[in-house]
């Protein structure tokens, strides 16, 4: 299993082995360092950076045949030419979600905030008294005094719930601050994405967003734990350098500091040169996480297609693939980022210690240094260990500082991903969208005079009428259905829709719901809420019996319209449906309904429904096909009755009786618009 | 926005942190720590909790109207049984996964293994080293030698080369080892996935995971990422611990460190018990994690059925619901971390450098002690060093030891999930499934007189017939569509299935492609690779246009079948469709095929797909809808030349001429299966 993607790798990990091993072997045989030793670690990394390019290159080679360059999924191609860079973008970019996550000043977020940094504050002072404390316990087991000894010990024990207090109350704050920055912009992307149809035009009519799922519910948290995170990584590592500095200026003068902090800016300055293909590395990372998770759910969405052609041996390969480019990309990635940890941890960690020891060790080695002229030896060991302990924090913060630039490039992709996202949404809800166009050269229906301009059309609102005139019938990717629709219902005139499937019927409903943007001429309609649409797959919502019946409305709604269970309960004698309330155990029994309901009864409450909310216009798409004779046809005369005027998708001829009107598309451009009379046999044959 | 979530946590939020506030000022007033702040923090720990199980309280009184204890999917209850626990069931299950994350013992993955732990090895006395060559350095300093001073600095900067390579090649050893794990199991996985139809199973015949894009892409992966991390937080402190006793038995004999050694026995079996609800709480949060992951895919899913009913206000209720309910668990599970963590640090971090420092002062402040009767004060100091700090890195490890329990915990978690994830595969390719039934008290169609049992009718493989005896068509759930069906077809015969939406013409189809289990009766059919089906929605897969014809054969199958892209273009040509071969770019141009073709020629692709097979049986889905007449008819036409015998799903009534029988089914549970004639006006009406 593995052999096949990896054919050079095991040779490779050995040989690493093996030479990381004769290389550690020769610098714990004399069970100390020297110049050797570097240059054999040098060695080392060169040769592991050499191997892995060649592996590179031999992948490249090889893959002309196993991994084409090109994407799985060309839609999410657009992403690359999306920056992830730490830079003004970033931060603009940053600042604008950053509004979103602290929506005012007197805000629970900017106290959690404030007790964030003054936790931090109060960690360094717990930090700086911990030193002392340790000094003067130390001291104590060194000079033998068992009286000091206790007296410090035990004022480390009193201090210890205090200090641990504040260490939980740390993270505490930190925790509550990701959670409410989460609520916070989970709800800002949700008030966007669920207005109107947003959500319905993002899966449908757009194909920048693949998965806003897991751009909702995964990436929008780890957003929130990075911002926090860097926070956290960047303010208290600043609050240690101010307060470390203002000590130590005091004690060994303002050079020794001033040195260090010109260090922080040079090692800061390369590292952050150094790191730049991170953050092109992230976002490579998650176009492929993205793609991989893609092809996962594709296999799931269309996987009665794909079991029918039985095509799992050609969906694994893809599958495998997509896996494969990831795993490689990883693999690239954590080479990278060995031998940038090399050059990292020299200059953040090992040089910066370096430098906290001559910057220390100079008022001492300097002899003639007036501070410690007349120094008893004690004297001296007492100012190390605070001034010097001090320093190695210092040095410690700095490098924490230094790495923390990696954390932001991290957060820059984040970002990126978040502010698409927001792009999309805000787009969407002024009605602009990007999709893939059905190749223009050769469409094989009715070829379009003028060009197609999504929202191009006009929708007149009036009650009891729907007036088509000269509408084109297109797909939101440009394929044209019908060139030129036209006709007119008014209220009390039923229309039978008929037509073999793709010939239009569910676009035409789509466009009359306002889903699908108008591609040119007049729709006359009357307000969205005097419309309904009872699907061909029967909706189901979360919640309880009631809400089955009431959807879309809730509870509150039902009682603000008046409405009583007794009512409701006539609505489900009116399908023959009252024994479901028995038998489920009453109005507010909470149930799988999708699964639960047999197809006859799912289809029998959506009509329950359909009356419950008595629409002046009702779209009924071939939804009484498990429901017998006699209540469709008690159904049709209720809708006639209380004034429901119909559009029917059906091929019952029991139903003919019902409508007045229909509306026969053949699937290849042409309608007819007729009235129904003896004669009509069938439609459009 | 965020008031209705938590209008009690504000004012709750301010009070808190006015009383952290409180107890610090009044901790750093004297700058100096005593007995009140311990009582002081106490107090504060205890407010807190009060609060949070008085806000607890809150919530769960008026939950009653705004938070439904009752889970929004029911298929996800069955994991609340599912232990999380670190016990004898975690340890077999983990040991189950062990086997498959490293196959064998001579395999790369031992080696990486091997490489992290002599890294950790070689760490650990890196650690040493610098322990030594910092006291080194600090003698120096206070010693005021310069020589000295630049011979140890010197060592340090040459050492730092292969220390950085240490700490570098171990974390890319532990990277590697996480993208192995990964890929091994993945690979394990997928080859179980996607045998036969399990994928199509898993999402349709079994309602037990709801997610298995998710589990298989991030689950995996953090499952793997926590295993291995676990080794290292695990097998560091144990080398560490190991050295550091051989090292210090030596220097300061054998009972400190064995005091030590009682102490991480003791306080790890109180912080084991104390975390127990960790487990629980971490389960509970996947748990509410899925859910809204559920309710947010589901909105998707559902989107166009959404969309018309406008049922974004009621969705959007549901989310934020699914939403608040996570939230609410975050926070109280961050509560009991904050509470747990102020014990956690205590025990493990503070007590045990208490403990530390009792251990290493017993031979210094015994002043009867032989080790230091005679020593010097230069003497004391230089041991001290040595064997102190190394105390104090041991009481580290033993507390680094303690908190791995927490990740543990956490891993036990994931284990639980990709185990549920491997029984439901193997239980699918047993034929085993789980799912929620129709209610049976009450079907509104025919009553079985025998109990339904999926598998039990008996598939017979034979060529050129398909005979159904007395097979009842049921769905999955339960729900019986067609009590007895019964007819057949022999090659030669072109049958016409009508009947409308929902009566079983797509069931009937499912269960002759072995795609639902058959529930009774015989079924005599060729082999599955002599039927193929053309759907109703066409298929395109992530590939060339050449992908397109052959699907789901690959590149190698064609050639190995002996096909030539000519024979191919001549497919093409039968449907029309040879101007695609030039407008998109050749055989191998990479296109997202389902955008990028049109209705009707993704429909002509599909009857390509089916010259090129040219199985026995055919079933057409109501898949020339959008092709011309004259097209269709030379489809049909070159079907019965090849011998590919049909079963057609339409309403077309010029496709009459093209078909021999007719099989209709009502949507009530009856059928006709009968000869077509002159007479035949219309199915079934």
């Amino acid at each position: 299993m593995n052999r096949r993607y990896s054919p050079h790798c095991e040779i490779e990990g050995v040989s690493i082995i093996i030479i990381i091993m004769a290389a550690l072997s020769k610098i714990f045989a004399g069970s100390q360092f020297n110049k050797t030793n570097s240059a054999v670690a040098v060695a080392v990394v060169a040769a592991i950076y050499w191997a892995s390019s060649r592996k590179g290159k031999k992948a490249s080679e090889s893959g002309s045949r196993k991994l084409p360059d090109v994407p799985l999924v060309i839609g999410e191609q657009g992403e690359k030419k999306e920056k992830a860079a730490v830079d003004g973008v970033f931060l603009r970019r940053i600042y604008q979600i950053l509004k979103i996550l602290v929506p005012k000043f007197f805000s629970p977020e900017v106290g959690y905030i404030i007790l964030v940094a003054s936790m931090l504050l109060a960690r360094t002072y717990c930090d700086v008294w911990m030193i002392q404390n340790g000094t003067a316990i130390e001291s104590a087991i060194i000079g033998r005094s068992i009286p000091l000894f206790k007296k410090h010990l035990f004022s480390f024990i009193y201090a210890m719930p205090a200090i641990s207090l504040v260490n939980n109350v740390l993270k505490y704050g930190l925790n509550e601050l990701k959670l409410r920055f989460r609520t916070n912009l989970s709800n800002h992307l949700y008030s966007q994405y669920l207005r109107s149809f947003t959500y319905y035009k993002m899966t449908n009519l757009d194909n920048r967003i693949a998965n806003a799922d897991q751009l909702l519910t995964q990436d929008v948290e780890r957003f929130c734990n990075s911002v926090v995170d860097l926070y956290s990584n960047l303010s208290k590592p600043i609050v240690d350098i101010v307060i470390y500095v203002k000590k130590l200026t005091g004690s060994i003068g303002a050079q020794g500091p001033a040195s260090m902090l010109a260090y922080l800016v040079f090692s800061g300055l390369i590292l952050t040169r150094l790191r730049r293909p991170i953050g092109k590395m992230t976002v490579q990372e998650q176009r492929y996480e993205g793609e991989f998770r893609y092809v996962n759910s594709r296999l799931i969405t269309n996987s009665e297609e794909i079991a029918f052609y039985q095509g799992n041996q050609r969906e694994k390969a893809t599958i495998e693939l997509s896996f494969q480019k990831l795993i490689e990309h990883l693999r690239t990635f954590i080479i990278f980022r060995f031998s940038m940890g090399f050059v990292d941890n020299i200059i953040a960690k090992y040089v910066a210690t370096v430098v906290g020891y001559l910057v220390v060790s100079r008022p001492f080695l300097d002899l003639a240094h007036p501070r410690h002229r007349h120094s008893s030896h004690s004297e001296l060991l007492e100012d190390y260990y605070k001034s010097g302990r001090m320093l190695v924090k210092m040095a410690q913060a700095i490098g924490r500082i230094v790495l923390a630039g990696r954390e932001m490039t991290r957060l820059a992709g984040f970002t990126a991903r978040v502010t698409e996202l927001m792009k999309v949404l805000g787009d969407l809800n002024k009605g602009k969208y990007e999709r893939t166009m059905v190749s223009a050269q050769n469409r094989d229906r009715a070829e379009p005079e003028v060009p197609l301009i999504p929202g191009s059309g006009t929708v007149v609102e009036q009650d009891h009428i729907i007036k088509f005139e000269h509408v084109p019938l297109v797909t939101p990717n440009g394929d044209v259905l019908v060139k030129d629709l036209t006709f007119e219902v008014k209220s009390g005139v039923n229309v039978l829709v008929c037509g073999p499937n793709g010939c239009g019927k569910s676009s035409l409903f789509r466009i009359l719901g306002e889903l699908w943007p108008l591609f040119g001429g007049t729709m006359t309609k009357p307000k969205n809420k005097k419309l309904f649409y009872v699907p061909q797959r029967p909706y189901m919502t979360l919640g309880t019996l009631r809400d089955q019946v009431i959807y879309p409305d809730t509870l509150q709604d039902m009682k603000k319209k008046g409405f009583t269970d007794e009512q409701l309960l006539a609505h489900l004698k009116e399908v023959q449906l009252e024994n479901i309330l028995e038998r489920e155990g009453g109005w507010d029994a909470v149930q799988d309904w999708m699964d639960v309901l047999s197809g006859g009864e799912k289809q029998r409450m959506a009509m329950a429904r359909l009356f419950y909310h008595k629409p002046q216009f009702a779209i009924l798409d071939e939804c009484t096909s498990a429901v017998s004779v006699d209540v469709e046809g008690y159904i049709y005369n209720h809708c006639r009755e209380v004034g429901i005027t119909l559009f029917t998708v059906s091929h019952r001829k029991s139903l003919w009786t019902h409508h007045e009107f229909y509306l026969h598309m053949d699937g290849r451009g042409s309608f007819e618009f007729k009235p129904i009379s003896e004669d009509t046999v069938e439609f459009g044959s």
